[in-house]
Formats: C-alpha cells, structure tokens, sequence
C-alpha cells in the first residue's frame, strides 16, 4: 500500500507554480516513498487561486493561510510567499507538528532565520529550504567530482549570476523592492542562492567584504499614488575567503542587460576545475590534470545519461531538462527523506548558514570592511 | 463548464511517457478549451502497465489496444507504438470516429501512411502527426521571421541531426532494426523529423538523392538466441532541391559517437539567416543584413521572453525549458484545434508530405540518381 | 653557414599576401633549414605591386611573370593568380628546374591537373599545393589522434564551409565568376579544402553524387559595361563514399548570410570523434569512449601547449594564432622537405586527387547520378 | 621619401618577440607614417640574442642595454624587461631624449610609476604603456559602442583573467615570484590589463577592496639550491567602484586550472551591454535593448569587417586573428602619434592611473577595509 503525506502550499505566483508541478511530476516520473496528495492551496487572490487549484489539482483551496497550519489532515507546509511571512508561517506550521518546507532567504535577517531554525528543531519537525539549484544533475556530478578529489584542493571559486528584469525603472513598487518586507534586494533573492552552492561545493566561508548599489532609487507604486524608494539592493558583489584557503568572488545583479538567467559557478582546483551555467543547465565542463597533456581541454559533459542522478528518471540521453526539474529533484528528496525518518538537505541549517554570509556582506558594507560570518 | 476530452494512450515507453506527461501538463499551465481526460493507457505489459498508469493518472490500463478503438467512451486515440502497428490501430480507431494523434513516422512506408490518411478523411476525424520539434517557441520564431520576410529568399538548409545510441554492436536486436516491422531506421526515425521541420520552415521538397549506409550488420536478439540481422540504415544522408529553388543538405545518424540528441538546422537566405540546435533548444541564432554593417552578428535569442510563443506559461526569463515542453506545446494545438472545429498540424498530409521525401531517398539509394518526390 | 632559398612570388592579393607573410614570418619564427630569400613579387598591377614589394621586402618586382620562371637566381615559384594562369606557370617553371608551390585548385579540371602533375613529375621538380587548413594545430591533433586510432575506424564525415561574400548581386563579374577563367566556383574555391582536408583525415573517396546551384546568374562588369553571365556554382553540395566504407557529406557555399569563414568538420568514429571550426581554430573537440562513462564529453582542446604542433614557436599556452599562421606552417614544411630532399605534402598527387573528386562532382550533376571518383 | 625611426628593443623572451614581431609587421600591413628600422637588439644572453637578432633581422645586438641609452642613433627605446629594470631604463631614456614605449606594468609599485611618467614628462620624449588588449579590433568596437552612448550608462562591470601556469609547485622560483623585483604577482601581470580595460572602457575607479592570496608558498631555486620563498600574490581579486557609479569586480589568477589565457570582460550599461574573451579575441558579444523585443539577444559581431578598426589591413571578413596582432596595431599607434606629434595612448598617464589602483588594492589587503584610489 502507497503511504501518502498531505501538502498545503502557501503562496501561488512563480515559486508556487514550480512547487506544485514538483508534487505533481514526481509521481509520475521518481515514485517516491511518499506519494505527495496536493491536498490544500493558499492564496490571497480568490479567483486566482481557484484557477491555480483547478489546474494544479488542489483538492481544497482558501485564503487564509492559517487554514494550513491548523487543520489536522495537513502533513507538510510549503512556504512560496513574500518573505516578510516566512518565520511567521513556518513557526506555526512548527509549532503545529508540520514538516516544513520554505523557499529562500529562511528570513529577511540572520537573527529571523535563526528563530525558524529554533523553532523546527525544538518542534523536531522535518525542515528543508528550497535550494533548488543544487538538484541539476550537472550540479550534482560537480559536487561528486569534487568530493572525490577529481579536482583536488580547491582554491578559487568564482559565481556570477546575472539578471536584467530590474532594469526598468518602470516596473512597479513590490516588496521586492522594500526592505521592510524582503530583507534585502539581489543579496536575498539571487546571491543566497550562490552562497548556499558555493557552501555546497567548496566549504564554509570565514570572511567576506561586499558591496550593494542600488541603481533604481524610486519606482512607481502600483497604485498609481506616486513613487516607492527602492531601499534594498540592485546588485550584491563580495569577495570571500573559505575556512579551507579557497577565495571566493561573487556578482549578482538585477541589472545586467541581456543577461536573464545567467548563473555562472567556476571551482578551480590544484588537480582540475569545473563550471557550469544555468542557461546552459544540462552541462558540466570539466578538467583534470589527469589527463594527457595534449588532450587536456574543459570536457563538455551532457548529464543526461543514465549514470548521472535523476537523469534515468526522465528522457534518452540528451534529451535536454529545464529549470523546473530542479525542483522535482528537490522535492524527491525531500519525500524520500521524511519517509526514511532523516531531515532532508538542504535544511535549515544550511539556510541559516547561507544567511550568516548574506548577513556578514551587509555588516561589511556599514563596516567598509572585511568581517567574518557569524558561525 | 469546462469540456473534456477522453484519451486513450497506447504505448507506455519513451513516447507513451512523452504524452502521458503532456496531457497532464498541458492542463496546469495553458488551461486549454477542452481538459484532456488520461482514460485508458494501453501496453503490453501489464506490470510496467499498471504502474506507468497509476504514476500519470490513467483511470483504467489495458493489455489489449482494441479497447481504445472500440469504446464509446473515448474521443481520441493516441498512438506511441512500432511503426508497424500504427496503420492497424489509426485506421480502426478512425473507423470508430475518435480522433488520432500519431507518433512519426506515419506509416512504415509511403503505400501504408497513404492509407492511414485515407481512412482519416474518409472517417472525417480529427488527425495530427506528433512533429514536437515544431513546437519548440525558438523553431517557432524561426518560422515567424522566415514567414514575415525576415530572412529574404531561402537559398539554403542544412539539417545536422546526430545521435549515438546506435554505436554499440552489443545493443540488442529489437523491432528499430527490423525493417519489416520499423519500415526503416535513421530515416523514418530521425530523418523524418528535420524533413519535416524542412518544410515546415522552407516548404516542399522537389528531388533528392541519397545514402543509407548501415555499419552495424547483426545485433544479439533479446532472447539469447543468436543474432539478428539488421536491415535498417544506421544513417540517412541527403541532398535535396526545394520546388522555390533552395538547395538542402541532411545528415541524421545514430553513429555520431559523442552526439547524444544534436539536432542543428540553418536556414540561409537572402536578407539573413537563423540556426537553432536541439541541445541548447531554448535558443534561436538570428542574422540579419538589416543590421548596421559593423554591428552584424548573430544574436542569440533566449527565447523565453513572454513574446515567444508558449513562453509566458510557463516560467520568468531565462528560466529554461526542456525537450518534454515541445510535447505540452503540441498536445494545446491539437486539443484547441479539436476544440476549434479545425484540423490541427501538422496532420497526417504534413506526415505523407514528408514520408514521400523520405521513400524518394530510399528509391534513390535503389536508382543511385536524384529522384523526384512524389506529389 | 646557412642555405637560402630564393623565392619568385606570382600575385599580390590576399593569397600573395599570406604566402609572402609567411615567408617572412617563418625565419623569425621557425629557423628553417632553408631561409627563404624574398627575390622577386610579379604582379600585374605596377603601382600596386611597388608598394607590395617594398611592405614586404621583395627585392625586386615586375609585371612579367616570366621572369619568374626564366631567371636563374630564382629556386622556388609560387603561384598565387587565378586559376587560368596556374597550369601554364607551373610547368615553365617545371620545365625550368624549379621547385613550384602553387594555390588550390591546382587546376581548373583534373586533365589540367594532371598535367601539371606530369609536369612536375618529368623534371623532378619539388612540388606542393597549399592546402594551409592542414597545418593549423589542432587539425594535426586530429590528423594524430585518427592515426593513432583514438577514435576507431571512421564512419561519418561531414564539413560545412559556409561563406557569405557571393550574396550581394552587385558584387562585380571577376574571374571567379567565370568559368573560363576559375573552372568551378565554390567547388573549386572552397570546396577543395575540404575535399583536401577528408582525404588527410579520413582516406580516398571513392563515390560521389552532388549539386552545384547557382542563386545569383548575373553580375555587373567591372567596366561598367553592361552585366556578366555567371558561369560557376555559387554553392557545391555532395554526399560521398570512402574507400574504406566511411559517408561523407559536404556543404560549401557562398551564400551563407552571415558565415564569413564558417569551416566546420565532425569525423565519427567507433571510439569517438573530434570536430574543428576554423572560426575558433586553436580549439580541437574530442570525444572518447575510453572515458569514464559519467564523464564522457568533447574536450575542447586549446591546441596552444608546447605538445601540440607549431605551437610552441610562438606564444605561451593559450595566446591564441589566426587564420596566417597555417601559411607559415605550410611554407616551414615546405622548405624543410626541400632541404631534407623529401617531395613537400600536400603534393601535387593531393591536388590532383582532390580534383578527381570535384570533377566526379561535376560528372554527377550532369549525369544526375552517383559517379566513381577516377583513380 | 619615407621616414624612418630607430628601435632599440631591450628584452627577447615572449614580450620581446612580441615587440619585435610588430615592427617587422606594422610596415608590412599598415604602412606606417615612421617606418621601423629595427637598429639594436639588448639581451643578457648573447647567444639566444645573436639568435634572435638573426630571426628578427636587427642590424645589432648587445648585451649591455645601456647601449640603447647612449647611442645616437637610437630614436625609440622599447622595454621588456623584468619589472625592475623599468624604471631604470626609461628614465635614462627619457633623459637622452629617446622616445619611450615600456611593457606594463609602468613599475614596480606607484610611486616607482610616478618616477618614470616625471622623467618623461620633463624630458618631452613621447611615451607610451603597452596595454595591447586595447588593440584588439572588437575591443575597438566595444570601446566605440560605449562611447557613443550604445549601451546607456555602465552599470555593472566584471573582468575574470584566468590562468594556470602557476599551478605547478615544481615552476621554479623566477623574478616573477619575487616582490623585490616584480613589485607583485597576478596583481601586476595580469589585473593591471584588466584595469586598463576598465578605465579605458568605464571610467576611473574611485575605491577598492580586495584579497592577493598565495597559494604555493615556496618554488625551487633554479640553480636548484634549494627554495626560494614566494612572495607576490598567485590571485588578486577585487571590487571597485567607479567614479561615475558603476561597480566593478575582478578576478585575476595563475591558478585557474584549465584556464590558458581566458580574458573575460563584461559591461553592462542601462540600455545595452558587451562582453569579450580573449580566447575567441574576434568576436564582440553586443546587446541592446534598441532591438525589437521578441529579437533581443547577444550579437556575436566577428569583428574582421572592413568597418572594424584594423581588420581590413589583415585578410578578407572571417579570417581570424590572433593575440600577436594586438601588438602589431600597438606599434601602428605608437608610430602614428610620434609621426604626428602626439604623445601616444595608452601614455604613461595611464599606466600610473593603473597602478594607483592596483596600489589601492595591496593597501586595501593591508588595511581589510575600502581604500580610496590615490588621483
């Protein structure tokens, strides 16, 4: 008999889509030990969210989302809302004995993220934070290889990630925009996310010193009643150093034209180096000492063949996955670790930790100085 | 109210997966005016059967096809088997008045996809050759700009559509080699697909000439009886002269050792050209004489702006898409087409349209001489 | 004490330009057993040629090119005119004793070439042809790693030599739109380098069957006068058969919009393959089997490092070379096989054996079918 | 009649024969106003010099460099040297009256800088840096696209300079490894280009921060008496801001595993952006938002057209260059302004304004804190 775990999604926009076609396609494609039973929607948006529902499959929907934190037929809370409601959410959702499962940043601060982080462990639910790039099977073969040693020590790390839809000057006052309810600007939304794979990657990092201009000082609210100031960042640039003597550099931006989802990560080691590109997702380039001298070239690998993770579960080789799997992946193995009785990675723990760097870059640019990340 | 539609699926592999996927994605993200119903999936083999129906949702499975040609509850039948049981099941399922969807090739020759057309239109039923690649939104701006005049007049095509499954003499003898069961191999399996987008993007086909080489002679059988003989090309290579004066140049192959789906098409005009390549499929390289003289180049066009069809339903900029989309993209047309009233395309003229090429190749190879496509 | 070899030039175009650069080039460079003095430039236009000698530091110039072939102080003529003018300055200069160097093609058909072959051959005189795409770096690897079996015994061969300078109808009638004066026109032109290069790589084509259109019939003489009926091929496409069971199939053109000097060649083997685009000439990709099967995929190969042919004579590892420098190479092996008393290769045997295949070309569209290649 | 300037070029390893190189050919394809005559070659090792000199065809040589000082008829003095000879040589030049071009960077730090641009500003000798990234043709086009407002106001730039030569501990300890005689490591050979880029491209940079790690702290003495202890950076890396707003972050490395010389620049500017490699240095990647939307995308510009800076001097569109020539326009440059009497670019002025920043960073390592750039 098939064991089911019943999910209640809060949030229905970009990040609630992607999460509800998790649910959906890993079904039909992983058969994971917990069959996901898309139980109950939230959403502030009536009709919408009844659109959203029916298409998805959402047995129930509401719009008060403590509906999904209280009612008892609810085993797992997924958080896709403004950030400004994470710990909110998530403490209840805890409290209430709900494995939880929260997109990025954990909080709009250090300090918030470690009261979430709190509130699961003393609540001994399942927490997982949606890292959801480090579920690429190209991802996944960079970190086997450098975990193997394919690459040796490793010594620089460099991460680009490089939007452009902030550019217009135009585009609406949201909490995007507002520090108040986001945190932060690019730092939250784009570096976190390479922040958790650098720490995924190549270590923990000691030290940053950063920047974040922002370039849009008022943008129109939306309500047509004048202009917001924009108090969050366009752009978050730092230097790191790693606890093992790897340097880091990072660039993430909102405004970099004609770049719409570019994230770039290079890791050079002393034996070899890899990178990869999410435009470019299904590829890993890699390069070793290893081989002869002069047939030493970055190998362009398609990691869609049966050997490479989650990629069987899907097409022939190279028959190319999108962005959107990533999050299958990750939902995979978030169900595989709650029925196994583990806490799936990445946790909390890991968001807490991508914050203290986030945080750190912050501190370092009231301080203008190198500061090391809290532990 | 929202209408539905009833599928049966017959074929549970590679393609029977392919649709499977589509027809439950095509209902969450483009809410298309008739909701397909996933009815009755039909295989041979009723373990693997059972299981591919419960992880997509088919409400009933069975091991015998006929069922979905002769239930009344069923309006549309879908058809991912061997080639040689595709005239059998389009040309019954039509006699019963269900609309066909049927994988490519047609037919196994262009006597038996004459047929299956025939019986279509006789029945006046709804029919659709599955030519996915038609759907991917950068092959579909490709097709917009050499419509608008984009590129001028089309002087040149070449078709690069490389794969290597075939290399290995220890891959098992199964019905792919078999011409009396496949028809033929690199040509009715991969040929057809860039002499299908050909025309798509160019138009028909006057005369070719041709080359089937096979390398791999004999191929264990699955039983461990002995060998096979394979009598099927491993590759299919051929000029081409479009009826508007364009010249065309085709290679597809299943021996490209390193190339796992490469498929890349140029098209040349006289005012530009654009090329596009099934690994990187979210882009379209476009050039233009329309551009300053030292400015030209070609752009590459991530074609996941909210202006790319199909684009916007699915994720942000940038935010790619994979080879599965093009079958979402192909199951909307035909069910809006259903919906509509209108036949969709391609139909299965566009799959006899492109099998006549096809079989001129194969006289070709008999003649040794160009020769000209059958009207 | 060191040998000198004294050089006679005939043309001062682009080619006379690149063989006189890399004459210059390959003392400062290379240290040749022979160093090639720069005796005399013939040119047809005086002032131009004054002021090519003096850039280039010929010692003498004349618009007679006779004196290239009649003067005793000259050892080696190199050919650099049209191609009307090649048979008839290679066998003076034959039948007077020097060592000839001469551009593709060698003639304007194969009875042309093969006298030129008998030629050289009846007064033993040093000859070679200058197929320059052989000496870039990375199509020696190549060369290397196909001899070496890397890639296992050959199955497919394709090129793609796509130019786009024939586009504009109102490019003046010259010689090579004539085929009086040319023989061919991308058959001839571009064509033969990649006949050239399949044969260095893969081995004898036996077979051919082709097509040679023309998209642009008239162009305007230069004088003015009126317009030129255009008598030569704008673009040459054939499929091929090797001698040992490889295809082949070949697209060259100049109607490519927006190709400039786009070379691309892809040899599938058993083992695996390498491709090479003269748009990036320093990279080799290479794929091999012997990889570990999750870390299969093209190497590119920076064919920069001091292992890799020519190039540790100039620069340091991955300081890139042009398109120039493979004359320099040319011209090194070129003299050293004189100083060595060796025939230099390519041979005049190479331009001829290239020339049987454009002509089987030739034979084919006339014949409308597949030709042998002539022995 | 044609006016001549005498070289004497001190230094013959890679940047000397890169020197030396652009004189010979500067006269062959660019028909200078001052014809290079190349006078006298300085080097310490007599016989690789006579060798030299022999290839290069210097009417001289000499082991003592104060020959190319002292001598009238020496009217330029080119330096490439090691790092501490610089400021030596050029201000003993400066003071004999000879016209200066001096390898970067200018010193060995910045007040070392200031010396030499003091000396030759009192002594009004012409004086150039050699900065030959600038003279790349699609670096030209980047330069001038920005300039004419293309690309709207530079927002974000990056440059990434990898390389792996340093990886190997085995490398032996040379002057580059050592602080007294080099003044830095990756900071002075490599970040100075990608700083010079910046300013030239962006403007001046106002503050920095930044890491010079080590990572192979000690190399075997040549004379193989044991190690010598490394004192200069293996990476700099740094953020910056410039004067007018835009950020910047650069990444410069001989650890880099795989990477040859990978040059990468990206600027991103409000209404359009830009990006170049050094490893593909023909080609400009150029987007604008002046495109049409659903045709937005990178051009890749080959920048061998006629329309570009130098490349109609070299062979028809297509035909790559390769890094030599940068060299080759450097000299043009440099002779064309003295011809003309004007102090050449990139000046003096500039490779003091370099190294002020790259003085700003070392402070900033010193300091762990932002540091202002000095005017």
């Amino acid at each position: 008999m098939i064991n089911e775990i019943n999910i209640a999604l809060i949030g229905q926009r970009f990040m609630g889509r992607a999460h509800a076609n998790a649910y959906r396609q890993v079904r039909a494609f992983f058969a994971p030990p917990l069959v996901p039973r898309l139980r109950l929607a939230c959403g502030r948006d009536e009709a919408a969210l009844a659109e959203f529902a029916r298409r998805f499959g959402w047995e129930e929907h509401t719009t008060d989302w403590h509906d999904a934190v209280t009612r008892d037929d609810i085993d797992l809370v997924d958080i896709c809302v403004s950030n400004d409601l994470h710990a909110e959410i998530v403490i209840q959702a805890a409290q209430a004995g709900k494995a939880v499962f929260c997109e990025k940043p954990l909080g709009r601060d250090l300090a918030e993220a470690r009261r979430m982080l709190a509130a699961v462990e003393e609540a001994e639910v399942p927490h997982m934070i949606c890292f959801n790039y480090r579920f690429f099977p190209a991802i996944r073969l960079a970190k086997k290889l450098i975990d193997d040693g394919a690459i040796g020590e490793v010594r620089q790390f460099h991460a680009l990630y490089l939007q452009d839809w902030g550019l217009d000057p135009g585009i609406p006052f949201t909490w995007r925009f507002d520090k108040e309810r986001a945190g932060s600007g690019a730092l939250g939304d784009t570096a976190v996310h390479v922040t958790d794979l650098a720490r995924f990657l190549v270590g923990e990092i000691e030290e940053v010193v950063g920047d974040l201009p922002t370039f849009v000082h008022e943008r129109p609210l939306p309500d047509g009643a004048g202009m917001g100031r924009v108090t969050v960042d366009d752009a978050a640039l730092f230097l790191a150093r790693f606890q093992h003597g790897a340097s880091g550099v990072f660039e993430t931006t909102r405004v970099a034209t004609g770049r719409k989802n570019f994230m770039h990560l290079e890791v050079d080691g002393s034996r070899g180096s890899v990178h990869w590109n999410a435009e470019e997702p299904n590829v890993l380039w890699f390069y070793s000492l290893d081989d002869p001298k002069e047939l030493r070239g970055f190998r362009r690998i398609l990691a869609t063949e049966p050997e490479h993770d989650y990629a069987k579960n899907w097409w022939p080789p190279g028959h190319t996955l999108g962005y959107e799997h990533s999050f299958v992946h990750a939902v995979y193995e978030l169900l595989t670790a709650i029925a196994e009785g583990r806490n799936p990675a990445p946790s909390f723990h890991d968001g807490v930790r991508a914050q203290a760097v986030l945080e750190a870059v912050a501190r370092s640019v009231k301080t203008r100085a190198w500061v090391p990340v809290e532990e």
